[in-house]
């Protein structure tokens, strides 16, 4: 019965991207610890790159500087 | 002083269900474990159905085949 | 299908009154927004109480004020 | 490599508000445990009002009552 | 910069176990959404079966059931 | 009211210096947000090195390579 929390930023993850995670994560769940997937919850949080900070800075202004 | 998050599928809950929700989950914390309701938080996060998956599928396919 | 993070300081909390918060719990989702309890999960985190503060105080020098 | 969750209520938190957590918070793993800047995350979660309680009262109503 | 966490009952995982989940859930990131590995987290909490719970039981009590 | 999750690694962090994270982290809120320190919460998370992953590797392993 895991409970898996992804967070990412929200850049325009698809819908379809969703579901591989989902797939993915409870695959991998059943392989390693042979879990049940009917029990293998998988959240998806997306944030805004404002209200992440890694490095002291906010993502929105590391994707910026990337892109200079 | 407890901190008690729910998460929930984001599908048309209401302000008065929320409000059932904190007053229910604070009360239960009161009962058992005699805890003050002036430190006690409840958080509500409700996630987009594309965003939670179990048993291999996302709750938005999980609904549609359920209609059907 | 949801998932319920119960977060207290560790103090002595017994099988029985971690019980009782997941029955109630569950029951309240039930009771509240129709939730089948099979998909609904509850998870209790207990907290040391150095680790835990409030007001800028550690939990550990709270309970030792209250004592005196 | 810390990971830090900080979770307010969604009330017109700026851009140069949350740079400002986002900062501070760094610094403070850095001052206290050495701790690497370019491996400390910082995700700040904005939670509506409505889905916020604390004595056994949705954030809403506080802010309703204190505007009296 | 993804950070994903694992919640699993506490119930002998190795750290081997371990090692597998977590590289497989950055290389599922590292597939699905091309995130860097460098800044993947990937935090496993192993819960006391006491303290999580599912239609309305104790995962503790759910094994014992299963035993007889 | 705000509630800060700090997750570390489990490697002897002291009680003053887990002091000295929820002093600080209670004054940032209150200098950028002007929140009541009365109901702002610091819930400290020391995670086993196993159990926390980046880049691929174990934290466990990480450590030592660092000292070879």
């Amino acid at each position: 019965m895991p409970y898996v929390n992804i967070k990412i930023t929200k850049e325009g993850v698809s819908k379809e991207q969703k579901e591989a995670l989902i797939k993915g994560t409870t695959q991998l769940l059943v392989d390693v610890l042979d879990k049940s997937p009917a029990t293998t919850f998988v959240v998806i949080d997306e944030v805004d790159t404002d209200n992440w900070g890694i490095g002291f800075e906010q993502v929105t202004e590391i994707r910026k500087a990337a892109k200079k």
